[in-house]
C-alpha cells in the first residue's frame, strides 16, 4: 500500500488546504497518511482554536478564499480532513517538543489528534512512506 | 531514468526561482522533472501574468534580486524554466481544483502549461519520483 | 543507513529550528544527514551574521520563542546543529549559486560548512537519501 507523510509547520489557511487536501486525495485512493503538526502547525490541532487567515503574502486573496467557503463552493479545511479521516487511513500526531513550547496538554489538542510523538517518530513515518512532503 | 516531482504552491519569485532551477538542473542532467502548480502557485501559469515580488519574509533583498536579474547577472525565472523545458523532460501541470478557485479556464493558462491535473494525479507523479519536495 | 537530504532556503528561526531538529534528530538516530542551504537560507551560513527573526506570518510568537531560548527552556538553533555534528553525520553545503547572488566567497562562510555545491550536486544527495524534504 502506498503511503504518504507530511510534516506541517504551519496552520495558515493556504497551508493546511493542501495539506488535508492531500492527506484526503491519498487516503481515498486508497494510501495510508501520516500527518505530523509541528512548530505553529500545532495550533490547528487546539481544541477551540480556528486558523482563520492566509499566510501575510497573500492577504489580498483572504475574502476570495473566505467567500468561497462560506459560500459552499469549496468545503472548509475541517471538512476535508474529517473526509479522509472517514477512511481509517489517515493519522494525525502531534509534535510533543511543541507541546511543551506553548505549555499545552494532550488534553487541549483536538479528540481527532491520533497521538503524540517526536521527530524521531516522524522521522521513521516519513522513511516508511512512499512521498514525504514539508508543508511549511 | 532519475525522477524529480515538484509541488509549488507560491508565485513570490524567491519561491519560483528555486522551483524552476531545480526543474531544469535535473532536466538537464537527465531527469524527468514534474511540477504541479497549485493554490497561489497557479497564478504563474496565468496568461498575461507577472510574478514581481519576494516573500514579505525577504523584502529587504526585492531590489537587489530586481537588478541581478535586469543587469542579466541572474537570469529570469522564465528564461530558465524554457531552457529546462528545451530538453523535453519538463512536464507543467496546473491544479484542476485551484482553476476554478479562481474562476479561470484552460484557455487562460501559459501555452507552455502541458496539462490541467488534480491531487491523485500529482500524487501518482510523487509517488513515481525519486525526490519529491513541496515548495510553498 | 537511512539517509536525510533537506534543503533550506530561509534563515528565520521558525524555519531553521525544524531543519536543525531533523537534522540532528537523524544523526543521533543513526542516520546520515545532508543539508542544503540555498536563497535565503545561505545567510545563516554567513560569518558573524545571526537570525533573530521568525516569519512576518508568526511576528506574535517572536518573543515567546526568544524568551523560550533566553532562559533555556529551547536550546538555540546552534546549539541542536552541534549537538547534531558532534555525531559526525551531518554535512553542511552553501549553495554556489547563491553566493555569487549575494557577493559572498567561501571565506564569509561559518567554519562549520563542509562545502559549497551546486544544484546537480543537491539532487544527486536527494536521490540517495531515503527522506528529502524542502524547507522554506
Amino acid at each position: 500500500m502506498a503511503k504518504l507523510a507530511l510534516i506541517v509547520t504551519s496552520e495558515k489557511l493556504d497551508k493546511l488546504f493542501p495539506a488535508v487536501t492531500l492527506a484526503t486525495t491519498a487516503a481515498i485512493s486508497g494510501w495510508e497518511a501520516d500527518m505530523f503538526f509541528t512548530f505553529w502547525g500545532l495550533l490547528a490541532l487546539k481544541k477551540g482554536y480556528e486558523p482563520s487567515s492566509v499566510s501575510e503574502d497573500y492577504q489580498e486573496y483572504q475574502d476570495m478564499l473566505a467567500g468561497a467557503i462560506d459560500s459552499g463552493t469549496m468545503p472548509g479545511w475541517r471538512e476535508v480532513l474529517e473526509q479522509g479521516r472517514e477512511t481509517g487511513k489517515i493519522k494525525i500526531y502531534a509534535c510533543s517538543t511543541t507541546l511543551g513550547l506553548f505549555g499545552m496538554k494532550e488534553d487541549d489538542l483536538e479528540t481527532f489528534v491520533d497521538g503524540v510523538a517526536g521527530a524521531a517518530t516522524y522521522l521513521g513515518m516519513a522513511r516508511d512512506s512512499d512521498v514525504s512532503l514539508f508543508i511549511s
